[in-house]
């Protein structure tokens, strides 16, 4: 076995979000799906782009943020996503070293521009959103470098991908690449919407790939078109490895066979914008796992790590991580190995 | 007399800012001047992004940014600046136009990239900037709408626009435009190390163009090399038309000849990020004077306007800055012609 250069590598959809305020009514005239991720094309994103207020650009991208939140967690993480050759391709490529993360981008040339995600932040702290993929739709298996996959604990990969064409073949690539190496396979849902479009095939991965699934509520009730939550609980005990269901501020269930963790969500003082808390959940219990700690641990980071980045506007952590869990859960002594408690 | 159609028209470098937090030593390393704005060339700016910590980027440039203020305070607002045919110049096209400034962008094509502010803010709040201008430097005076100038109540025009080549030729022509057609001509001395770059060319425009004079006290002293503010102050009084003197935490003052206002700085809770109060406290005041209302009155609404500007991270409001103001001050009554109360 390789020896592990990284806790994990990130495959997803790399992406700049334009965040901007708006009222519900916005929404209602511009017949947006509230809380929902919607795929635009060009001309959409430019017209609903000058239609919206002024913004603020960040760099975003569902698994690009859980490797951030990897970094600041002191964990070691790398990325694997698409750009152009344009200055939001630099403005990602930065924004993801600075938190520490490898991103060894090969940006797309004379292509469509780096993928971007206009998000409507409503007074309520939720988000909706309008992503063009641009650039991101030209992943492929060719950016699966091999040694990456080998050399990582756990390869994570997000829902989302299943939308550009060639992405599928890049996933099922990194998937066998990380069977063979007896690496952890991690994905999420990403999106009630984005699991109608791609449900068959999200079932075959998460019967026969997945170790640890992610997907809140409306995800895992749409994955297995349960009449509830708990029958779609019921459901997911069946598969094998974990699934990690988060509930917002009702907490998380982390469930394998038999077994259930109910995990307390962390208090937030007030919910500025939910962008991002999914995904810093699954960094926070994904970097639990690579230090082999219990589940309901991995659990608890995974907690803390969502309530700060809903604290504030964007999606990738303000505040150092490392520091807040410390503060929050004092310092953790090394786990055991966690590859055995997810492998039932 | 044309017909007013904008209280007032800005003149400025048109730039993104890109904002990372850092600390003191970060500074220090990096030899740079505290609180100051230092202008770097491309292979500085690329060489700087790449140590800075994950950014966002927003709309800035100091008149931009005021002009954002006036219309936010209920004002007509235009705006002259040059961007490049490129993805931070829509950016800033959209940000400005979003928040209801007129801006008829002409962007370069093939020339240098839009400019960008390198904004580190400190944990103290303060913010230290490095600006590569880039296509800013091509602005000329064939960006000057007579007819637009000729229907602002008020050109406000910014020292930074000595920095590039012809932009000096372009001020003049715009001055020379206001003076003509009876507008008044405020400026605003933007950061001393500026004024020692352009001292002289600084004081002729005082003397002969200047209704209305925003300056700082390191600005101020610098201008005039006084021994302090004090002295500054009595040099001020004696060029026409309005010296309006901030002074951060110690509020500002207003001299005109023989008289001088003092106005109270606005409490604020939590200084986060200090880029932008002295852009918003201009925006503040010259609106109050297109509305006509007394000295004190327009020095209050630039206070609250800078406070807001303070509270959050980033140069432009985030709150609606008519409902604050009309919050703090109670609807103002309609005021008498400002620019008696101007001209000296």
């Amino acid at each position: 076995m390789t020896e592990n250069s990284y806790d994990v590598v990130g495959i997803g959809n790399a992406i700049v979000d334009v965040l901007a305020h708006a009222d519900d009514s916005f929404l209602s005239r511009h017949k947006m799906a509230k809380g929902a991720m919607t795929l635009i094309e060009a001309p959409v994103a430019e017209a609903l782009y000058a239609s919206m207020g002024p913004a603020i650009e960040c760099s975003g991208g569902s698994v690009a943020n859980s490797m951030a939140g990897i970094a600041s967690l002191g964990g070691r993480a790398a990325y694997i996503g698409k750009v152009a050759d344009d200055q939001l391709g630099s403005v990602f490529a930065h924004d993801i070293r600075a938190t520490g993360v490898t991103f060894a981008a090969s940006p797309i040339v004379g292509g469509p521009p780096t993928a971007r995600c206009l998000v409507l932040v409503t007074p309520d702290g939720q988000r909706t959103m309008h992503t063009y993929l641009g650039a991101a739709t030209h992943i492929g298996p060719e950016d699966i470098d091999a040694a990456l996959i080998k050399r990582s604990k756990i390869v994570y990969m997000e829902g989302y991908l299943w939308d550009p064409p060639r992405a599928k073949e890049a996933i099922r690539r990194a998937a066998t690449l990380a069977r063979e190496a007896k690496r952890l396979v991690a994905f999420t849902l990403s999106d009630p919407f984005c699991v109608d479009r791609h449900r068959a095939e999200f079932m075959t991965l998460a019967e026969k790939y997945v170790d640890v699934l992610f997907a809140n509520e409306a995800e895992i009730i749409s994955l297995y078109q349960a009449p509830d939550f708990a029958a779609a609980v019921e459901q997911a005990r069946r598969r094998p490895g974990l699934s990690v269901l988060t509930r917002s501020e009702k907490g998380s269930l982390v469930v394998a066979g038999s077994s259930t963790h109910e995990i307390a969500a962390e208090k937030v003082g007030q919910v500025v914008d939910s962008t991002g808390a999914g995904d810093l959940y699954a960094a926070g219990f994904l970097y639990g796992l690579t230090q082999g700690y219990d589940l309901p641990v991995c659990g608890r980071i995974g907690s803390i790590a969502a309530a700060e980045a809903i604290s504030h506007l964007g999606a990738r952590p303000e505040a150092p991580l490392a520091t807040l869990i410390e503060r929050k859960l004092g310092r953790l002594a090394p786990g055991a190995n966690a590859n055995k408690a997810v492998r039932n």
